[in-house]
């Protein structure tokens, strides 16, 4: 039975463009067994982001690369089944660094397992998504990097991804206007029909940028980032005074096997006096429960919708990552191993 | 006698590359004489400055862009030759937006100009430079947007020059590590040998970028930037996290005669969590007399040196522009006019 055995996905080699199975080896390795003050978990879901992607890169982001013949480094949700550790007894759900595998062992220091807030009932999908990781990133990029004032204009790109669309909708919360740059007219229609975005623009229109200037007739205050390239140039373009510029993420360089330069609107940045910060959900740890407390406010609202892509079984993840990229996917990306085995408390 | 008309620059071309004379028309205009609650000062030191470059362009900077017939814009000195205005009394020394011309009518609204500092027994160059709007521009710059602490690596680029020099300098003051790039190694000497910069990095040398990383052994902290394109890359390749990144200048790009990229490692911003920030001095008017009395006391103290560039004659301004990007000024380049034709008071 598959779940008596724990399957790794190990990074054999480094991916030149996009991910191929072969830069991964499938590892058959013993279930874990948890020693003194340790727990073993069963990974429930993994989140596939475009950090991943990053990581995979012999190049240090805010996490080193993963190392060659490690297992891969994700994010993901996962049941403790087994435990000699009072902190996290048998059934309890922890998100955060899985890694592409089946079991896990918490409690080695290797990892920061944090348990899922319980009693909301959410499904574990959507806790993972709209109420985890990617609804974090947005909600603390807008609330402490972009600091969006009601009634300003937010641009966001890869609108219809998992963090651009829980942006967006935070936003309208905010009293923002809200404009979304997305890759097909299906995504726009959801933005705007289901999501409230006041307008949504398909990049792949060739008069795509004019459109985005008659979109924000005031201006642009604030960009939700999450793309880079001409994406965020065309953004760049019509940046007000003061304009506060969210780097989320650069998913348009992330597969680029050469040097990709920065915005050729660069200047504007001086010119208008804007800021542009990076930023890591994990910066802000500390008011992880108090957010996630809002974001389930506003989702049981219903104000805070979302779509998951959910696709079954460990083995595609490293074919799946490439859908990060292609355009394949609205909301999030997620990966399903197993099915909770233990009753969830 | 030159004094007797007021020779006005007009901008009539938009410089393509470098400024040519022949981008200007000489205009001998009467000398205005002061209405009701007016004012007539006569220009004793015009600043050139990047900003001056920029604002022949046809593209909004920070200021819209001068328009063709109109008087070249430019920063100045200027003392107050007939007055109905009992706060401009004659003989005062005012700094503001003089334009390129012999004689300006003050308090038609079109001017914003402030009286010098008195008192300070300091040169009217120095005034103008390591104290004026370019030693404000370095203080605001670090105080207010770099925010470097003391202990840590702040890299400056075009340190040599106006503001870079004072920058260094004033890191120094808050305890930093003070690393700049300029381009000579006579330049070098200087910000090593006489402004205490801790190292001075020479770009024409083929291994620069090497000897960047080696001045900055625990990376970089602040940069100070004044240049842009390469120049800023080899900064951003070593930033650490929350690295902040003062956007005071481009000059690398104002020449340009086709679109500049940004620089290639934007990317180190996100994965750094780095902080872009562009800023023009006016921001912070209201804290100018504050500043300037600092600065003052750092002069005095001889811990705020300073070379001037000074050519004479207004004649020359239109040709002695192109040396702000040609390397062959250092410190401030300023316009003599003409000397003072009353006391001052």
């Amino acid at each position: 039975m598959e779940s008596q055995i724990n399957r790794e996905y190990h990074l054999v080699a480094r991916p030149v463009g996009q991910v191929k199975e072969s830069d991964f080896q499938l590892i058959h390795a013993p279930i874990p067994v948890p020693g003194p003050g340790q727990a073993v978990a069963r990974t429930l879901y993994l989140s596939l982001d475009p950090a991943n992607r990053v990581w995979m890169n012999e190049r240090a982001s805010y996490m080193p690369p993963v190392k060659l013949g490690d297992v891969m480094r994700g994010f993901g949700m996962a049941q403790v089944v087994a435990s000699n550790n009072p902190q996290l007894p048998v059934g309890t759900v922890v998100q955060g660094l899985t890694g592409w595998r089946d079991y896990l062992l918490i409690g080695d220091g290797a990892e920061q397992m944090m348990p899922v807030v319980s009693g909301l009932q959410i499904p574990l999908a959507t806790m993972m998504g709209v109420l985890g990781i990617t609804g974090l990133t947005a909600y603390f990029g807008l609330t402490e990097i972009g600091k969006p004032k009601a009634g300003e204009t937010v641009v966001i790109s890869a609108a219809a991804g998992a963090t651009g669309s829980v942006a967006g909708q935070i936003a309208k919360q905010l009293g923002c206007r809200v404009v979304g740059i997305a890759g097909s007219d299906d995504k726009c229609a959801w933005l705007t029909q289901e999501l409230g975005f006041d307008v949504a623009i398909n990049y792949k229109h060739a008069d795509w940028q004019k459109q985005l200037g008659a979109a924000c007739p005031a201006g642009i205050d604030v960009i939700f980032e999450n793309v880079g390239g001409e994406i965020l140039d065309a953004s760049l373009a019509r940046i007000n005074l003061h304009a506060r510029i969210i780097l989320c993420g650069l998913i348009a360089s992330y597969n680029a096997e050469a040097p990709v330069p920065g915005p050729y609107n660069f200047g504007n940045v001086l010119m208008r006096r804007g800021r542009i910060e990076g930023f890591i959900v994990t910066d802000f740890v500390a008011k992880f429960p108090a957010a996630v407390m809002q974001l389930a406010q506003w989702h049981l609202a219903g104000k805070l919708k979302h779509r998951d892509t959910i696709v079954d079984g460990l083995q595609l993840a490293p074919t799946a990552i490439n859908r990060l990229f292609d355009g394949s996917t609205t909301g999030k990306l997620l990966i399903k191993v197993a099915d909770a085995p233990l009753p969830i408390p």
